[in-house]
């Protein structure tokens, strides 16, 4: 197996693995693989790693925002399938000499969040590690209908997105410069950064009532989380810049850079049948969404219209997880 | 959360997790959780670490025997629930020079015990790490009737245990010592360590036909294991020495010690109600069986009997997942 990337690397891994046995709906290449386990009901089961020196330095991340941002990222996993989040499994290793302080922490992150989302904890492994900590979460949701996938945008739907995005990325940009945070937008991005909230109710909501053709947590940026739904879909899209909605940060272009090419922001990206749009727009204000693009056909490509209407190609600028370091 | 050893930790976390949804059969503290997932099927979900430097070592353990070991891993708590392993999820964490021969190796191991074990993998994530490599194996398995647990071993029973006990660790002791195994016992035990064999056959037919009353994979040394499957079950337990299956060795106290508490075996130790001994004595042979001892009451203690006829205590003397080196 030879490859030159991660995504080269999980095309390859998806061509060895074709069988389609009974019971699969969706394996590799989702936000979750998704199990049909009775009439009328599917399981949705994703697995996020945190791993210490590239997710996460304790130097500025506690362990107890590790504890709450792995679960944010199982948590955003199940809802970009519109499923609810029920179960969750934790593998920890840690050397023996932050052992406690480190789990101790973890766990007070983790559980509160549990809780308060309904998932239980019903398993997981611990080992000692020799020098860095490695989190590995995964969590099991329930979907009472099909669940949504990247795949099924096509042309004409509209692009959707929830909240700001941008935040997270700044945080840590913040965390590590200039870590007194002054502005009330400075300690947002902060706490974006340590304790992200996954969009759990719109993802429910948008399931739930089958409002989204396709959805993708965006987890990598907005341009490369873009790119994969377009790719599963076999489309295009043109996003307008203007309408994206970025954090409000000192300047314009920066805010930009960040919501395009940053990381963990957990909100939605997802894609509505012009059918369905005075739904979805009947709830753009209580669920914080903007409308910025709109699917075309593949051959257009992944287009970002500049507020003069000038387009260029959106790069895959994102996150390749095996080649670079902490963000 | 204070905590002594790894076993303080997973008891006070047991505590902090009591609900009990709906769905959900055993959580915390069993080879793997049970999900009773439609009328007459559960679901056992399992996870698996292997952390580079703990479990596995690249200088005599290649990336081919830590795909197929880590999958074993999984596939030997899957059956020792009575379960057949169907899914599996992979999360691995890799310096950027080493990703692309350790992911070629770890699937080139993987993926064909997959396939002979009809498991599909359907899912993961990849990340890069600062220096170690790290390996999360999850897997769920499939049981048409009620799993088999921990919990259900009672006074008279019989003790039964698999194949033999102790040679993979004899093989890591040969590996780092005298890698230029000799003789055929010699060259067996390193092949236990790098390729070890699950019982998946023996646990599907104790499934299956209800035979065992608890069961339990012997991963961290029969007398770690032991002790967790009486701990489970509130009973204590009587162990002739002599009938240990141990590994062919120079000494008969050194096989005896790697029995006890050398790790990574991956068979099975269970208990039958003597209503069904004949069924499972019938199969002894085919099924590599050994009957080592009875199940007593809690008060009892667990105790090993000397070939004269003397007790003594058997003390927890496996493995503590925190606190030890590499075996």
């Amino acid at each position: 197996m030879k490859f030159k990337s991660e995504r080269d690397f999980i095309a390859s891994l998806r061509r060895r693995v074709h069988r389609r046995p009974r019971r699969l709906i969706a394996g590799i290449g989702d936000d979750a693989a998704v199990l049909n386990m009775r009439s009328g009901e599917e399981w949705c089961i994703t697995t996020d790693l945190l791993v210490e020196g590239i997710h996460f330095d304790l130097h500025y991340d506690s362990a107890h925002s590790v504890g709450h941002k792995s679960l944010t990222a199982g948590l955003s996993d199940i809802a970009a399938m519109g499923a609810r989040a029920r179960f969750a499994l934790v593998s920890i290793a840690v050397p023996s000499s932050k052992a406690e302080p480190f789990l101790s922490g973890f766990y007070r992150g983790f559980l509160p969040l549990a809780r308060k989302c309904g998932v239980t904890l019903i398993g997981g492994d611990t080992s000692r590690s020799e020098r860095d900590c490695f989190v590995d979460v995964i969590v099991m949701g329930q979907s009472l209908q099909p669940s949504i996938r990247r795949s099924g945008a096509r042309v004409g739907d509209l692009i959707f997105v929830t909240g700001t995005l941008g935040q997270a990325a700044w945080g840590l940009h913040l965390l590590r410069n200039s870590p007194l945070a002054k502005t009330r937008a400075e300690k947002s991005a902060i706490q974006a950064h340590l304790h992200p909230t996954a969009q759990t109710e719109a993802g429910l909501w948008l399931g739930k009532n089958r409002l989204a053709s396709a959805m993708i947590d965006v987890s990598d940026g907005l341009s490369t989380d873009l790119h994969h739904l377009c790719r599963e879909s076999g489309v295009g899209a043109r996003v307008e810049e203007r309408k994206i909605p970025v954090a409000p940060m000192p300047s314009r272009k920066q805010a930009l850079r960040y919501a395009l090419t940053g990381g963990e922001d957990y909100q939605l990206l997802f894609t509505v049948h012009p059918a369905n749009l005075h739904r979805v727009r009947g709830r753009i204000s209580k669920l914080g969404l903007s409308e910025i693009g709109r699917i075309v056909s593949r051959e257009a490509g992944v287009l970002l219209i500049s507020p003069g209407g000038r387009s260029k190609k959106l790069p895959i600028s994102g996150w390749d997880h095996f080649r670079e370091g902490i963000r």
